[in-house]
């Protein structure tokens, strides 16, 4: 199936392989006169770059973004955007014994039973090196939120047992904490723990999952979709359809289910420039799938890397059990690495309903083409 | 925009409001030759039905089902099943107070942001009675499992901080003892509590949230989509799209978060049949997207009901502070009358998923069209 | 597959057959605060009501409207409008003849080999009545259309042999004509001699075929898109998806393959409104895909009625030669039937164009949610 | 809006403008296993490479095409197959001038008109450079149908008033005739005169258009859907989203509507392998929007090329007149270079269609998942 495209109006198609010529997103539908520069994209490619931590594979990747259409003197055009970072090195090794079996936790056995075969080279399109499309795409959707005022901000929530400090951060300061820690987790105390809790885990050969929350402001009021659109369940298909993530909350999340409706409700205080305020924000922003124009406020959980250097129990291509030991260079966790990519998916999800919802209603439709006819 | 859809082969698409004329649905894209009569969609009708345990509105919906197109003489045709539900009582109360206002945890403020007004007779939309359609067509999609050995069972896994009995149950025992409790909660001590929970909950004019497993059995491996139309993905906006909803796990969910890879690998044991036989199924049966054949194991938090029967704060239309009761008669809890909600939409996912793979290799479509032409 | 759905932010979905209960349509994504009426509908639905002249089947329908939901206080709520039309007869007659042949001309041999099986009753959703949907879903495309002053005019341009007058009339005087003439054709003239054409043909026990002209006014420029989505394509589709529709052209349309260039390119004149000004309009409206702001001038060639009193040629069910002779009461000729179909099936295509464009520019983003939010 | 991707499980999105760094497409949803290599895909670029006529543009444009993803070992991997064709020269001329006006018959008015300004270094999106991304992908396409037996063979039916010999040919022959002629038009009489008309076409400094045919073997009956989705309305979409195409039809096409009932319906013979046997094919190989399993015929009328070295009237981005005398190298007619073009199309759409029907009855998805899992 053509599974490889999200979004209505605004549209993201990506393509390629861990070990083929490179990665690539086609960004289609986004508004023309943008502001839109390579360093941009850049920028947020190089929050997922590993090498940076000694918590990241060592694989050097430079991952450098061209963008080869669809932008003209410095601005949008209204037409596809294709950007494309090329694989630096045309890995050689030797692959035949990965080839003949299935690593536990990856994908390898549910890609044959699905396509008959596969590329055995590496994680093909269940790679991590597939969100490069995803991440790229993403900063342009920031681009145009930032047009509108709007932020989308995720950072590490947990590593392990290790959870950020409780914050009720400004926004700048979240950023500045976050991007104070090697593992995007603001608080130092908290950080601090939770290297040592993966220092531990990497020395026992093993990995570590954790939890990522984004925070989206300046919404206006009024987005989203009251049946099967709803902002929430697109924000969740989006993040679900992040490799590694195995749950997804929204506001007060999996809490609510043990809660009260007297704890769980969120008083109304007043409106100010068409958003609610108010008194908690347990709704996590969205009500009955429309945004309110509060905080949207979410949360993924990552499962730990599957990739660890132990002897593990598997099974080969051929049915027949065996042992492997996993080898080559892993990220022993990948939640730092995944931050900018849950912020790329929330940016993509909302940018696509607020264009989505511009005809939400004749008064807004006559206006428009009045203006503009 | 286009809200109302579901699906890409196996498509539904639901209407109606609350207070109107009637509820229904069309589905689109169902293979022809599926035995299909109003008596089975009526069964799944009645389990979501009010009025049925003092846990749930005593307001009187018979909620009966008419199948207006799409099934000859017992079987699909492969065109529409469009099927209504009549509402039974045009009420004609007095709505003007609150028309007046908004009421806490619901979407009536989001309603007027997004339209600029809203059907103020009930929750429009928004309403639980729009879960007929997608009840009423995930009955079809249960038929079209059925023909294929699939089943989904889903059932109350908590009723505010009871839980239920952590069940190894098979298929038949766990159906079994859902149906024994007013709450289709498994395991007679936890249902007793849970009911207990509930009565102290109401006495206290509050309500309650939970929790809903659902368990999808004898699907093959092989279906979903390795990037954006993961079938966990699509499982995640599927059961996010049930109002109330602000939770979705899948396999060890949000637990995955703090373990080790060494403890949330499965490792595999041999196969059968195509699936993977695995010693234990933390992935919840998919693995990077795509179905590995074991069950898939998913599970979704529900709020509690947001109408409750105290004093709670709110603003008016006209944006004042003012307070409000809320009156009617509403479910204390919705879980038990949801669990079908969730049982539909994961059906009507995979029923989708199934339909969209058959092209997934040349060999297949070669030996369809060999023996079809 | 899911085929009976058509648009993207205004969508609709059509359902039932010719002899089961009834005929619907669901249109979704309309934007809020249409002032809609089944009055309005109704009129719409009565232009293609038959038995009005001896050129339709003498067949009692008089396909009465009902709005089921999305309208509330005389205005579309953003929510579906479900509309249905039941079928007044549920007609008995023994089909065990017609069950058993392939009428030439007609998709009982493709419904067959694509299903298995049909509704033999009739032509199921191959039928005429399938276009209630499409006209009721129309005439709400057509609500929106007048709010910004767009209109949508089709016409007979000729039954056989005979053309209408050809005609630069003013859009009041072309209604004017059309509604005056049995055969919605212009001209006097022209509709007498297109009547004693279908009479001698009538009288030959044979059918008649023809084009219907459809002109769209009012269309800002700029609406459509470059590639894929062009205006012109949607509209080709949406036209081709009528039945018996075996050609399609816009503008010079077939006549431009023989033209030169230096005949068939329009000069600009001048701009109007953001409109451009042309001395010619052979584009008929469209350059690129976008609308220029001109009158849409397009036209499709209807085939005659493949039901005729005479002895065919066919083949059973079992793939045996035997003759057959269509009984029952056909239309001799469906063209000005069908004009109302077109228009329809125009003005959705429209609608939906409309909406789309909304988000073309980020300046026209910036603008609309700065007014909103 | 995302107006640059085509198909829905066979899926294709193109990018890329005339001056930009070159054009790509993203092929996703083709099946695993499907052998494919880039010297299949360059021949058919070739055939639309310019330069190899008199009649073409002098430009020189070698068009080699990478295939960047989704094949491994010689096979299609199931996963995005991305492929780019980088423009050689980057020019650098004094666009200036061009910059400030409408060329007539250009979407340079229109693409203003839509998003404020352009890529005034050439067509941009609208250019013929654009249709690179389709032969590519139209090559994939082939290769799935090659699979099946089924062809799809466009050729040169009319350059201006000169038609090609009417044609019984074999398909074999067909293709001869076609690649014999510098037009790809059949029969050499014809194609002489058509280059006769052309040379004086072009020493008046003016341009040809002209009709293109395609003819679509092998496919088998039970193709396509009965209502929004019928394989001829999709066709036609396909064929209209070709830049200058102006009308389209199918089978007898426009001369349908003045033929009568028993001249146009084809009596059925008998069936071969599920398809249906007819007298005549003036269906075109379509019944109610279904394939019937004989030939797909379809006809597309393209426009004379715009540009011609004459002076025309236009206006400038200010609005005010003036004149403009296009320069430049472009093709005198562009009707031959098209011809790859309509064939990719074509196959596109049945590739897709083909694909998206193996869902349509329950026996077909129970035999399916009884022999796989």
């Amino acid at each position: 199936m053509a599974g490889s495209s999200f979004g209505t109006i605004f549209k993201i198609t990506t393509w390629g392989e861990s070990h083929g010529r490179g990665i690539g997103v086609v960004v289609d539908g986004c508004p023309a006169g943008i502001p839109l520069q390579e360093e941009w994209v850049q920028a947020y490619l190089n929050r997922r770059r590993p090498g940076q931590t000694r918590y990241s594979t060592p694989r050097k990747e430079n991952d450098i973004v061209a963008i080869e259409s669809g932008v003209f003197e410095g601005l949008t055009t209204g037409t596809p955007i294709s950007m494309t970072v090329y694989n630096e090195t045309q890995r050689s090794a030797d692959y035949s014994e990965i080839a003949g079996y299935y690593r536990p936790g990856h994908a390898d056995f549910t890609f044959d039973a699905k396509y008959g075969f596969r590329d055995y080279r590496g994680g093909g399109r269940s790679s991590g090196r597939e969100t490069i499309g995803r991440v790229a795409a993403g900063a342009v959707a920031c681009a145009l939120l930032k047009e509108l005022g709007i932020t989308a901000t995720a950072y590490t929530k947990a590593i392990g047992p290790v959870n950020a400090t409780p914050s009720n951060l400004s926004p700048d300061i979240l950023i500045l904490e976050r991007d104070a820690s090697p593992l995007f987790m603001p608080g130092k105390a908290a950080s601090d723990a939770a290297e040592e809790y993966l220092q531990n885990t990497m020395r026992a050969f093993d990995s570590a999952g954790g939890i990522i929350e984004c925070i989206i402001s300046g919404i206006p009021a009024g987005i989203g979709d009251p049946v099967f659109e709803k902002l929430d369940a697109n924000l969740a298909k989006a993040i679900f359809s992040i490799g590694a993530v195995k749950g997804f909350e929204i506001g007060s999340g999996f809490l609510c289910a043990a809660a009260k409706g007297s704890e769980n409700n969120d008083a109304f205080l007043g409106t100010k420039n068409g958003r609610a305020e108010k008194a908690t924000n347990r709704a996590g922003g969205i009500l009955g799938g429309i945004s309110d124009g509060s905080d949207i406020v979410l949360r993924a959980a990552i499962k730990p890397t599957p990739s660890i250097f132990r002897e593990q129990q598997t099974i080969g291509r051929d049915g027949c059990p065996r042992t492997v030991q996993v080898k080559g260079r892993h990220d022993p966790v990948i939640v730092p690495r995944a931050v900018v990519v849950v912020e790329a998916m929330a940016a993509l999800t909302v940018a696509d309903a607020l264009l989505v919802n511009m005809g939400a209603r004749m008064e807004y439709v006559r206006k428009f083409y009045d203006k503009n006819s």
